[in-house]
Formats: structure tokens, C-alpha cells, sequence
């Protein structure tokens, strides 16, 4: 049987005038994206843009939601209430997904944005509400996060199909977490790494960690970043070893 | 055959810990109503109390999508390229209309607020993106505005169902137009003088204007304010008086 | 000697057209104001007419700054990074400072709000960016915060000028922290209450906390808060208690 | 007597995660410069270390204040009452003035930004609140604003000392307008072609409109744009020129 696997990018992280990403040339590149929608990226026009520029390319549409912090791109951690946080995410889910019918096509799935994401992946209390709102708008949409994580099993819980996550170009930990973007290495800046992480994680199953050691690592969505420098580079060599590893790049909505 | 109109009032205008309206008593009292959308007034709690709120007393839910000037309220015209504006108001009519939905309710019509609405009555260039818009997102929604205005002629040409609006509680012009704000006597604060207002435009088809005048205004709906004094009993006094008359109360989607 | 104490109000807590507080009649009443500055509440022309209100009736204009978050009042913490905070606060005491020069005045303290004040009093690491701020752009204002905080020791640090700031319409618990509003009895609503805690602060540095237990409490300057109910009502009694139990409210800057 | 001219740019337009403008190589080549004020571009970071940036290199620090406006960049005009609009230029003039004052220099001049100038330059009721706010916070502050414009009437009517200003980078139409950016030719991106229009300006006091011919057009400061494309080497390249001409390049305040 052969392998599978989908290739995720975050995009639409432009705002007004401030342009992010290379959208242009990624998008081609994944088979779906994630679109910031508006509260810590992303301005209507540019939403609107993104959306036809991924349904031009075939690329599945997801939501990719945060905290409302224009100024801290949403990677600041924001006390919001469970219910200001599923009304958040909801409001934010619910544009995206209109968005996506008015140019003819649909969104399928959801993956929370920075601090969101990354508190939502450990505690249960934040992922709880992203899981209902998600659940509570369209129930086919298809939940990311990373593997075992709160995320995820609030997602199981509310009944939405889920998907594990791993990155191409991060580096992983000895204990299967991601390394601190402020720590050195953190990134996967030459392309032919990012390409061989894909491909040990896509075929094998597995990583190699920080420190040698070579972790399991199921997962069913790899993220390219956007905004690395080379992006569209190190996305290119990671679809090229992927296909020369035997190993189908496909969004699971495809 | 008995003379029929719907009620409606502009709701969801609360801010966070800014309160705004009294929804709690204007909501049972309108067949309709239309709600901020978070770029003018509201935010995701806000909005999704208020969707609900609607949904419980049975009243037809539509968004009131505004320019994004919290500070100015959506007061301040602002000049967006088209199709700046045509995303700005897809944006925000898709976030209500997913709302609506999530809460086991569907989104009904769209009601342009404050200085959009004004623009939009009289400009071409303004009205026609946001009837491309609404048509864009879901053909079925209806779009309100003044009767004869340019916005309801953009929302006929896009294929739009149109509500022609009229005021119980604003004093008219002699040529038809609303008497400004900044002027005496612009808001009828007696609850006796709205409900008289009300049954002649929605029984008789006329309004006596500000110089005693009488014109003829035919309208679908009738717009209660929610942020004059005592706008509940203002809308009691409106509802019945017309049902006193003979008058329906009720939303087109009812 | 004679006992004396400040009694500060957080006033210009409106946004556009959202009213909140009673300022004109609360600003009579107190001696010292702590006006918001627009990232968690206020706008320009707002914090315009309530410098005016303050230097009218001769009461001291502090700043009151907060997280950049309007939707949540300032009262969601947020993680920002300590060369963010600095900044955020000495942008927002700039534009306070400049303001009341330009009415005519002068600013003369700093009081954070909300969830930075909360955490400031508790957490070094934000304590200090926020007297870092305020000694860098004004080495002569005073710093508020709560007694034996870490605010107040980043404040001294800074080798600004502190004052000690009680409650008197907050219960406190027997460890001398305020009583939790999500908790009854959290407010002394009666104004006698509020009055009596007052004088017992102000005159014999103790207060009874919520069990009933008698704590010293020392403090420079009494808060009445401006959004509880009957706000200025309770300011009054206050004022007139301490009058009665010969307590001189003045500002220091008076 | 030898010519002498400002040489200016407009920086700190970044905004959080988005970086705008190549200030780090701009600011050197200039002598002074116009800092975003965080309503339509830059956020208290940046504008702390765009101030720093400036002082560092002995550029004159401007306040470049803009409608509140992040996604539209300021160049949406908005219908701003006039006590809102002198309130919104007083505060971000006077967040710039206190961050410069905490920076160890100070703010030398005022140069409304996009649409904001654009209006001031022709409508006398956006332009007075403008120099009114200025003239309320520091009299010794400079307007800055085009030659034998409504903005610099009113300055100069406010009592502040006034600086005309012209574009080395823009094409000029016969009647002395900037040619608008929609028009092809609006933009000099050959620096030869700017450097020659800054000597024809500075050292002659005339500019060859789009059509060739020559109109007489006076300046005290000569704006070279950050965010055009090799916008340091247009402006080294002015900079030259005008050396080479025999133009001293000083700020007014040097």
C-alpha cells in the first residue's frame, strides 16, 4: 500500500498593505492551506484573494484562526473565557467558510494559529472550545493538530475527524516536541533537511531528533512554513522527495 | 386583503463591557432583526448572544455589516475601493451567516449600516459591492434598504429579493429623505407619534413629513431604533398600534 | 498630625459611542483621576474631554494604561514581551502626558489597569517594563500600585515616587488580596460600607477583610471605582466619612 | 548665499510582524524623518526603535500621524468630525512627542500622512484641526505640507512656523499636483531622474512637469519615499546631487 500524505502551508498572513509569505509560489506547491482570517493576519480583500488563489490551485481551504492581535501576529497568549474563545473561533471559522462558498468552493478544515495552537496542543481547556466551535459550525470540518495532543482529543471528543500534524522544516526535540524558535537550529533552512524530515516522517513514520535520537512520529499533514526564508524552495524539494520516496501528496478532501 | 409589514431593529450593537440597546426587550417585540457584525459594533460573544437571542423569540436574523471604524461606530464614511468594500462586507455577512447556522438558525437578509447605508443609498459605486456581496455569498438573502434608493436598485440588478425600509421613529424631509440627526425634531421620542408614523406607512403607504406635508412611502419593513430612550416602548407603542389598525406584524421569511 | 489620603476614580472609560461610568458626576468627588488611554478603553477625543473634566475641577491627571485589547476591556492578560510592554506603556502615558499639557495641565502618576495591574502586582518581569516606561519618559511621576507589591518595587527601583493604593468599595481577603469579583461580596456596594472601610484605611491603616479577620493595611490613595453601581453615590460617602472622621482627602501633587 | 534644503522620509511604517521600508538604510541618507504614529502604520515597538534609529543619526524626529486605519494604510479618507480629528492628530502627536522626550531628543514637526495630507491639502476644515492640535501641544513644532496649501494656511494661522515641502520621487503635474500614483509616470525609480528634480527644486526653485514644462515650485524640505523600490538608492542618489550642487542638506532645527 502505498504512502500518503497531505502538504499544509499557513498563507493569506498579509495584511492590507503589509504584504507576507509567498503565496504566490507556494500555493501551487501544497495541497492545502491554512488562511489567517483577520484577527492576527489577514484583511478581507486579502482572505477573499487567497481563497480564489488556492481553489485556482486545487489546494483544500482551511481556517486558520487566532488570537485577535494584529500587532503580536497572534503569538501572543490572550486569557480569553471559554466562551469568548469558541465565539472567536467560531466567528473567524464561520467568514472563512462563507468566504469559501462564495468563490465556489468549500473550506474543509481547521487549524489554529501561534499561541493558540500551541496552548490549545497541552491544555484542555483551550482546546475544548475551538474543538465546539469548530463542531458546532459544520461538523464534516476536519480538525489539525499535533499528534497526541489536547487538540486533537477535543476534537475526537466534539466528533470531528482529525489530523495530525508534523513539519518538514522544524526541528523536533528528543521528547517529540518542536525546538523553541529561539533556540538555534530551530529551522530546517536548507531545503534537502526540511526534504528528508518529510520523507522519514511520510514514509517511515519516524524523525530524527534535535540530538540524533530518532523518534515515532505518525502524522497525517505536513506544514511547510510560508514566511521561512526560501520557502517556496524548501516546499519545492520537499513535494520532489516525497514523490521520489513514493509517497503521494494528497489532501485527504481530494 | 389585510396589510402585512415587517418589524425590525438594529441589534448586537454592545462592545465587549460596553453595553449597547436593550435587545433583552426590544428582541420579543420585532419580527426582525439586524445584527452588528463586528467591524462598527460587536464581537463574537456579543454576536453569538445575540443570534441566539434572536433565534429564541422567532425573529428573522440578518446581518448589518458597517465600515470597520469602532471608535467612529461605523459613522465616519470611509472611502474603500470596491473591491475593498465588496470583501469587507462578504467578510462580515459570512461570519453572521455561519453564526446563524451554528446556532440552528439561518441568516435571512442584509441591512447596511450607519454611513454605508447612507452612502449606499444614493451611490451606485457604493451600493453595487455590497449587492455583489450578498449575491455572491447566498442568492436567497434579502437586502434591505431605502425605497427607491440606489442600493435596492444594485440588489434588484444582482438578483436580489429587496426590502424597501421605512422609519417609525425618524421625521421626514419633505423630499422623502430622513431628517437629519443633527436637527430638531429628527427622532420621534413619543411612543403615540412613531406608532401613528407606522400605521400610515405600513396601512396607508404615506408619511406626514416634518412641514406636515404628505408623501406617499411604501415600505416592506419598518425600522424600530434600539439606541433612542426608550426604544422597547417605543416599539410596544409601534406594534400595537399596527396590529390595532389591522396591521401584521410580520418578517417575509415567517 | 492630621491624617490624610488621595482618592483616586478610573475615568474616560468610553469608547466612541459607548458610554461607561459616571465621570461628571464622580470627578467632582475624588481627588486624583487615572484616565484610560485608548488600548483598553478610551479614544482621543474622549481622553480630551475627561482631562478636561479632571483639570476643571481640579483633580490630578494620571494615565491608565492597559493591554492593547478593546473587546476584552484590558482585563484578558496577555503575553507580551517585556521590550513590548515598555513600549506599550510609555506609547500610551506619552499620549496622556501630552494631552494634558496641551489642556493646560500636567500628568502626574501612572495607575495600570485591569489584568496588567493584576500581573504587574505579582510578576517582576512585567512590574518592571511598566516602571522602566514611566521613569523614562518622566522621572516626577508617581507610580500606583497595591501595597508591598511588585509594582511598587519596580517602582522604587526606577526610583520613582510610589503610592500605595487600598480599596474602598473591594472586599479584601485575610491575606490582605482583593476578594475575587467572580465571588459574592466581592464589591461593597452600600456606600456605608465603602464609607467605613475607607476611614479605616485612611485614618487607622486596618481593614476588616471578608471574614471578618483585622489586617493593617497602610495606603497613599483610596480608589472608588466608576463602573459599579451607584458609583458616585459611594464616592460621596466616602468623601463625606472622610471629612466627618477628619481625614483630609487631597492629592500629593495638590 | 549658498541653497540649503531638508531632505525627509517617512518611516517606522512597519507594523509588528510586517516590516515595511528600508528605514535602517534610509535614515542615514536623511535628515530628518516622519515616524508612523501606530494609527494607520507602526506599533509602540516600533515606533521606539524607529525614534531611536533616527536620533542615533541625527535626524530630526517628526510625528507622521494618519487616520485610524491599519488595513486601508491611511489612504482611505475618512469623515472625521473636526474635534475628532484635532483629538486624533493631538494624540499621536503626542505619543510621538513624550517617546522622543524618553528617547533623549525631541519631536521637531508634524507631517500628516496619506490621505490625511492629501485632504488637509485642499480642505481648510480638515486642515485647521489638524494645526490646531499641533499648535495646543507645542507651539514650536513645524507643520509640514505642500507649497500654497489649506494645511499650511491653517498652520500658519495657528501660529506655527511652516515647512513647504516637495517630492524628489514624484512626477509633478503643469499645475504643481503630484501626479497621481494610479497614472503611469507618477514614480521617479531612476534615481538620476530624482536626483535631478531634487537639484532643479532645491538649487533653482522650479520642477519640468510630466508634460515638460517648467513651473516654479519653492521648498524648505524635499521628501524621498521609503516604500518605492531602491528607495535607499534614490535617496543616496539625491543626496549626492544636491552635494555636488552645492545644496547643504540640514534640517531646519540642525
Amino acid at each position: 500500500m502505498a504512502a500518503r500524505i497531505d502538504l499544509n502551508a499557513d498563507v493569506g498572513e498579509s495584511l492590507g498593505s503589509w504584504p507576507m509569505g509567498a503565496d504566490a509560489e507556494l500555493v501551487p506547491l501544497v495541497t492545502s492551506v491554512n488562511v489567517a482570517c483577520g484577527f492576527h493576519a489577514g484583511d478581507p480583500l486579502t482572505i477573499v484573494r487567497t481563497v480564489r488563489l488556492a481553489l485556482d490551485h486545487g489546494a483544500a481551504v482551511g481556517a486558520h484562526p487566532g488570537y485577535p492581535d494584529l500587532v503580536g501576529f497572534g503569538r501572543r497568549a490572550m486569557d480569553l473565557a471559554p466562551d469568548e474563545l469558541e465565539a472567536t473561533v467560531l466567528y473567524q471559522v464561520a467568514a472563512l467558510a462563507g468566504i469559501a462558498r462564495a468563490e465556489g468552493g468549500r473550506l474543509t478544515h481547521v487549524k489554529a494559529h501561534g499561541a493558540l495552537y500551541n496552548r490549545a496542543a497541552v491544555d484542555p481547556g483551550v482546546a475544548a472550545p475551538i474543538a465546539r466551535a469548530v463542531a458546532r459550525l459544520d461538523g464534516s470540518l476536519r480538525l489539525v493538530g499535533p499528534p497526541g495532543s489536547a487538540l486533537l482529543a477535543a476534537g475526537a471528543a466534539a466528533g470531528l475527524a482529525c489530523l495530525a500534524e508534523a513539519f518538514a522544516d522544524r526541528a523536533y526535540e528528543p521528547d517529540g516536541s518542536l525546538r523553541s524558535r529561539r533556540l538555534p537550529g530551530a529551522l530546517h533552512l536548507d531545503p534537502a533537511a526540511a526534504a528528508a524530515q518529510a520523507v522519514d516522517i511520510a514514509r517511515d513514520g519516524r524523525v530524527t531528533a534535535f540530538d540524533g535520537s530518532v523518534l515515532p512520529l505518525v502524522a497525517d499533514t505536513l506544514c511547510v512554513h510560508g514566511d521561512t526564508p526560501g520557502a517556496a524552495t524548501i516546499a519545492a524539494a520537499v513535494r520532489r522527495a516525497l514523490a521520489a520516496a513514493g509517497v503521494e501528496t494528497r489532501s485527504p478532501d481530494a
